[in-house]
């Protein structure tokens, strides 16, 4: 997306050296696969009508507000997991000079994006809810984070907090608002339509995170790192996976204590004994299920809504995703 | 302000024990001062009409946004200082199990502004406009954090980059619009005013924030600490105060040498040097200069106001601050 280079580079052209030299180091880089929905989904919106110069440049702009606030989380988070690197280079707190100026950086990213909103939106009918769903989301998103850091408290690892409710909670609440409703709800504003007669839409968009999630957690153990770009860590790090969740749900009493023994322990033996529990309890069939309900229900879901195009959007969605490898 | 003290306990108890715990623990407990000019400023707005409760409410509910603004400042503040106490008790991140945490908590408690926001003026007519204060205000205070820093960046101890101008502008953005305009634009937004014809307000307000901040420089020093509650350390801390300001725009090569030596040094002596060369160059003259001087212009710049009431708004302020000993 050109216009999204030259629009960050408008941006960063007018702002002191340090911030833009830290604009530049967390924004870029991603994927931006939340910031190009915005505009896929506004051109499905439309139904093939050509798009404007300035319809493409707002739909672009809102994708980049995603994308800053994605970097905001990303930037923050980093610091409270005490994390090393993030999209190939140092975290930005582990930057030298920065340490924690990082708080305030990422505070500083997330201002700029009401700015944004402001110099390009404010005389548009639906300024307002754009304010609105930005703040919206961004609430869910932190207390998805709250509820996380809550439950993985370090110092106190503690397996039977994992639950699946738990599971589906941090999850629903820490990226599926942000990362799957976001972009689709901007480009329904730009189409003029009212949120509030879009909760369907909003379910579905839900369910898709989570089951996006799920598919990160089965990828961490069972992806293949030559494709998805990592080695997962997930069981030494202690998270609270889908995989975790699904094993304590099935285990039998010696099983669980073998879990409560060896997950979150950094060494091979016990990462493998984890492994062989989960191959044992058949997750990767437990997955296999979970994925094909998911779709039929996904799909069914989609096909309950009245707009075609609206259909589109969100089917447009679900094929990016489905059985994904990475 | 009983009002405050009910909104804050409606809005706690609809909360998780955690959020609601970091809540209270953060918000209450300062001295009100931003939250109670809201209310006050309205008052002197209405010219004497008796305020209906619903605008009491209102007023209020603005007030403990402030606060809460203010909550979130110093919580992340705290962590980025490297701070110990904060009114009387441990900072937020130093409590048991809270720690980095305390990034996600500051996020929270800032989260919270828009949904008050949301609940009680959405259907007003200056609701935009309010969130559009508030982003601003917030943009402007988390750029004075970032000046200051920058500036004051640990491990690089160097006097040269404080001057009168530097010095300024930290306390305008990191102090002045959220302290001092913020209550007063709220107010004034109650009032059905619209803050694009107050520019001056705005700028009486900001100059009204500098002075204010230049005594808490001064009392930090010259203050008595029975009557301001706390012993001053902004020399040890090296801070960018307007005494240390101003005494290098004043001082011979020899005393340069000497502050240059002394100045952020912990051990008793040196902090002596520092004062006894503030007191050869007479900076307590110096400041009584500034702040009769500053006096006379903000009397003479809200006289220049043509309204009766926004003078009265004006003036009760500079009134609450004019010769403050703490």
């Amino acid at each position: 997306m050109p216009l999204l280079r030259s629009l960050l580079a408008q941006i960063l052209f007018s702002l002191p050296i340090w911030d833009s030299f830290m604009l530049d180091y967390n924004v870029p880089g991603g994927k931006l696969n939340r910031g190009l929905s915005v505009i896929d989904s506004y051109r499905l919106l439309k139904e093939g009508k050509d798009l404007t110069k300035d319809e493409i440049f707002l739909a672009c702009t809102l994708g980049w507000c995603i994308e800053w606030l994605q970097a905001y989380f990303l930037v923050l988070d980093d610091i409270m997991d005490d994390s090393h690197t993030r999209r190939g280079q140092p975290c930005w707190y582990r930057v030298e000079k920065v340490g924690m100026i990082a708080v305030n950086d990422g505070i500083l990213l997330r201002n700029h994006i009401p700015r944004i909103l402001k110099n390009h939106f404010r005389e548009k009918p639906y300024y307002v809810d754009l304010l609105d769903l930005f703040n919206e989301v961004e609430f869910q998103t932190a207390s998805g984070q709250m509820i996380d850091l809550i439950t993985t408290l370090e110092g106190e690892k503690d397996l039977s907090k994992y639950t699946l409710p738990v599971h589906r909670r941090i999850v629903q609440y820490k990226t599926a608002y942000y990362s799957f409703y976001l972009p689709v709800a901007c480009a329904l504003l730009m189409a003029g339509e009212n949120l509030d007669n879009h909760a369907l839409v909003k379910n579905v968009l839900v369910e898709m995170g989570i089951y996006f999630q799920v598919q990160d957690d089965y990828l961490d153990c069972f992806g293949d790192p030559e494709v998805i770009g990592k080695i997962g860590t997930d069981i030494e790090d202690f998270k609270c996976s889908w995989l975790v969740v699904q094993a304590l749900e099935r285990a039998n009493s010696d099983q669980k204590k073998l879990l409560y023994e060896n997950y979150g322990k950094k060494d091979k033996a016990s990462v493998e004994q984890v492994k062989k529990l989960y191959h044992d309890l058949d997750l990767k069939g437990v997955f296999a299920e979970f994925e094909s309900k998911s779709y039929e229900k996904l799909v069914s879901s989609i096909e309950d809504h009245p707009s075609k195009a609206v259909q589109a959007v969100l089917k447009s969605f679900l094929g990016k995703i489905y059985k994904r490898q990475k």
